[in-house]
């Protein structure tokens, strides 16, 4: 080994990555895996995963040319590695937080990202578009998309297998088999992979097989020709290893993805075939992280944890979700017809408390929103009620579904919209502002927005048993924060007026901030205000638009982006309102900053108020 | 043969097809094709699928007890054989008039259709929905979804597969192999499907196969020892026969759909099985009728016909689609980045033009809405202008591709969005009505809605060359019916006034109704009224809603659902005015009709803005 500085910031990276020998590259790999513990360990983030493609990310820059060749990470989450091999080692420690680092790849912060990601199943429909305008332009270079078996079970990987496989391109999809998509992995496609992952390397037997028929002369012809009168049954048996060759891919592997020289074998390979490939290789989540290769779903999305217990904070018992999972199970104690249905989130949609009780009526589909909704409209058909707990970003995969499967037939269901608005570090293709836009499109939908534990359950014991129709109870990530003696309980409007000529309108976290405005108001400015706080906010009833019609003046304040939002319908009932809400997307930062940028907090939501009226006089 | 009555409206169906001999279901089948043909050469609609589908459809209700079995039709257009033999022949002149039969399966029709279908690939989720809920109150019935190939391309398909392998319930997914999805068959399933077609049945081979190995002592032996030493791979060969095996289910078939005897056979053996089967049916598109078998493309959805030519009516050489299809070809002469994306509509969009002139360019991914828009996300990032012409009701699938995969990065792709408002006999699974709600939601987005040829051509190249972002440019099905002296052409904003206080502010194909009620008014009631057109509908220009302060009263008509209107986003910036939107899905009719319905004919424009004079006076 010559004088080489494995000081991630000084190294020549990711050029240097090809001259290095096998015992260095396992030297930088420990020094990365420090660098991701230690950093994660402060910031929060994806661990696990991280930990797992350490030796697969250093090997994809050894054996391809970034950016001339452009690797694709579905999820970006897992693109840690990458990050710290292609310049931004020195920017790695702002991961996450304002202004530093995304969690996520994004064109902008590098050449080296490809493409934004962050919703699962995009990379090899964005990769083969990126291939195959290569393929126009004549240029040669590969196009890698680097994806886990989770990502496999959402639709979307599929639709993209089934049109890559005839593309002509210069594709490579590294299936990366951890054996987890995000809680655990699901469906016939994981019991798949685990028969292909335990599998002798492809072309090892193969030629095992072939040699067999070769080598017993009074066998082979026979069986071939047999075969042959059989219309090629062996052929196509041996032929046929895998259902990726069914879909039209060349196939290499299985391949130990934590062993650098292996990886630099199979992925050369695959270049060296030029069409279509399919590279597989097993990872270890958490690798070389005791307490993450033990629990690898808990440190699946972290926040800051302690880094000698390895401590993780995924989901807390007071959290929306949980009060939510916890309420759920009461009801459908009692009503047999109740089902949760999660997409790959169990843990983070709190539905692990469902699971655990009633196992026969939970169900995780894997990362296929589509299929969830489709699948919860077969349910009610069938006499039952389904409830689909998601993220509100998520959701939006469901689009069609909520409005063909179930709004048609005026179908009931309940949808728990979790990370309502604002989540903060995961950014821009997380942030959960789209919901109440393109809910509100859909006819038959009903929306509530509770803003503490007694209104979330009041919600949804009323969108089960009294309801009809699409019913959304959407919440957002982290605990109520509401103060005891403020704790209302509603399921339509709340309100604390004292008779003010102005109003503020919200709804959901945002309560809160209204009620430390209205205080602040009051006790530093002498200024009254009224809160109207709807809890159902959608429709919006007409009593509403008539109490809002005795005031001059209505702030309006949302964590939802602007155009489809309940102040935009308000206003467009002719009520002279004052709109706050979000203007485009978001990217990371602490929540709270964020709302504070965003002119959502209790300060912005004064000060909004006080220019007003200083504006008047 | 008994003196049995072959008259549909007198059987007692379905329950008479069990006893009827193999004889007399092919005669009864004779007198269905007879129905199809003349009914839908008079109502048009969907004929090579169902001449493809009616022995498949008489055995299955021969072998299954509809409805306490449920049949889940996929894209329910397949399924008028279905409704014949179950209490609608009566009726089935009907079909698709208003008031009449839906062309699509609906529970709201018949408790024989066991869900509402018109979107593709939700079969096999929504069947999985409800042999769930049928195996936890521990019902013993089937659930068959019934599926072509060309949905299978669609990737809710697939995640629904995933999901079904391990559900231990009674599906059964019978897969109509026709060999033609709407446009042509596209990618590797296809080609895949196409390979177990010519396959030998399997439980033939199969057994074939081990009579080899059993009959050669010599080799049988062997053989078997060296697979075991070598993990088994002939055992796993044999055993892995088909995709849908890896998938985890049984697999019965190829079975010839257009014999019942095989048919019955198949669908029992399955019925036997009691764990989730896929059961694989060649049938041919348009069977029984020549001039269909011939050509099925022509005949996938079509209009009324001539039944002795058999000439077909599918988009018009001077429909709005083709004149999209025609002007993109003409720029993508001139400018190399231009691509041209279809999800199995290259003959509805008008892009057979684009194909047929630039095939390198032109790209048909299946029915994959979603894949569609990342794949034009990843041709965008590499350097190319992606153009995907789909259906207004169909790009739903899209929403959340849309937002994450092009609207984030701000990504320059154009969209056309045909069949954009009502689209008559289809329905309410088709009609374009939520476009406007669902893109203006979304970041980064203009929408143009053209009201004639010239003004198409003129928004399409602005999209393409000028504009950034995401573009859509919407249009109706039909073709333009503006007047030439009125054919305005313009990428922003229309006027026709005469100093009115009154004005009409509408866009896209309700310009010409406008422009009817304005001469209306003015030759019968001496009423002057102004006519405001926007051509760029989103974002709403500050000019425009400073040209409406300038009225009194502002009439507002829109082909599209109210919540979220371009009307609703007026009247939210404080214009007074009278919203004529859509209030919730619209069921199947002519389009003319079903404007005048919904209050958007110029009749009821006229009649509206009389109503309000009188009212004043």
């Amino acid at each position: 080994m010559k004088n080489r500085s494995f000081d991630l910031t000084e190294m020549d990276l990711p050029k240097e990555l090809k001259s290095m020998s096998y015992e260095e590259c396992a030297k930088l790999a420990q020094v990365i895996r420090k660098k991701l513990i230690t950093t994660v360990s402060k910031n929060g983030g994806h661990l696990s995963s991280n930990l797992g493609t350490v030796e697969l990310t250093i090997s994809l820059h050894r054996v391809f040319d970034s950016p001339k060749d452009k690797i694709v990470w579905d999820v970006g989450h897992q693109a840690y590695t990458h990050k710290l091999l292609t310049g931004r080692a020195d920017k790695f420690n702002t991961i996450r937080t304002e202004g530093g680092l995304s969690g996520f790849t994004r064109p902008d912060e590098s050449e080296h990202d490809a493409f934004v990601s962050g919703h699962s199943s995009t990379s090899i429909s964005a990769a083969l578009g990126i291939a195959t305008a290569m393929k126009l332009k004549k240029d040669k270079h590969h196009t890698i998309a680097v994806l886990g078996d989770g990502a496999l079970t959402g639709g979307e990987s599929f639709e993209g297998l089934n049109n890559a496989g005839k593309s002509g391109t210069n594709l490579i999809i590294v299936l990366n088999y951890n054996e987890m998509s995000i809680s655990k992995n699901v469906g016939a496609t994981a019991k798949y992979l685990s028969t292909l992952r335990t599998k002798e390397s492809y072309h090892k037997t193969k030629t095992a097989v072939e040699k067999v028929l070769d080598s017993t002369p009074v066998v082979g012809a026979p069986i071939k020709k047999v075969v042959r009168g059989s219309k090629n049954v062996i052929k196509d048996m041996i032929i046929h290893s895998t259902m990726f060759e069914d879909l039209g891919f060349e196939f290499v592997g299985p391949i130990d993805g934590h062993n650098i020289e292996e990886l630099d074998e199979g992925l050369c390979a695959a270049k060296a075939l030029g069409v279509p490939t399919v590279v597989l290789v097993n990872t270890q989540k958490g690798h070389g992280y005791p307490p993450a290769e033990a629990n690898p779903g808990g440190y699946h999305g972290v926040g800051a944890f302690d880094l000698s217990t390895g401590n993780p904070d995924v989901v807390s018992e007071d959290s929306f979700s949980a009060i939510f999972g916890k309420k759920l199970l009461d009801i459908a104690y009692k009503d047999k017809r109740i089902c949760a249905i999660t997409a790959a989130m169990k843990f983070g949609t709190g539905l692990q408390y469902f699971h655990r009780a009633l196992p026969d009526r939970f169900f995780d589909v894997g990362i296929a929103e589509q299929h969830a909704v489709t699948f919860a409209a077969g349910l009610a058909a069938g006499g039952m009620i389904p409830v689909f707990a998601v993220y509100s970003t998520f959701l939006q995969r469901s689009y069609d579904q909520l409005i063909h499967d179930l709004a048609i037939m005026d179908t009931h269901a309940v949808i728990g919209v979790d990370r309502a608005g604002i989540v903060g570090e995961d950014g821009e293709t997380h942030q959960g502002i789209f919901d109440i836009p393109y809910l509100t499109t859909i006819p038959n939908m009903t929306i509530y927005s509770p803003s503490n534990n007694p209104e979330l359950e009041m919600c949804l014991e009323k969108a089960l048993l009294e309801d009809k129709g699409i019913c959304a109870v959407r919440y957002p990530r982290g605990a109520d924060e509401v103060r005891t003696d403020n704790r209302t309980a509603s399921v339509d409007v709340v309100t604390h007026c004292n008779g003010s000529e102005m109003c503020i309108l919200t709804y959901g976290r945002l309560y809160n901030e209204a009620l430390t405005a209205q205080k602040r108001l009051l006790n530093e400015k002498e200024i009254s205000i009224d809160i109207i706080k709807p809890v159902k906010i959608f429709p919006i009833e007409d009593s509403l638009i008539e109490t809002l019609k005795g005031y001059k003046k209505v702030f309006i304040f949302e964590e939802c982006y602007r155009n489809g939002s309940i102040g935009e319908k308000i206003a467009a009932k002719g009520i002279d309102c004052d709109l706050s809400a979000i203007n485009g997307f978001v990217k990371h930062g602490k929540t709270n900053d964020l709302l504070d940028e965003l002119g959502l907090s209790s300060f912005r939501m004064t000060e909004k108020i006080m220019r007003y009226l200083n504006e008047k006089a």
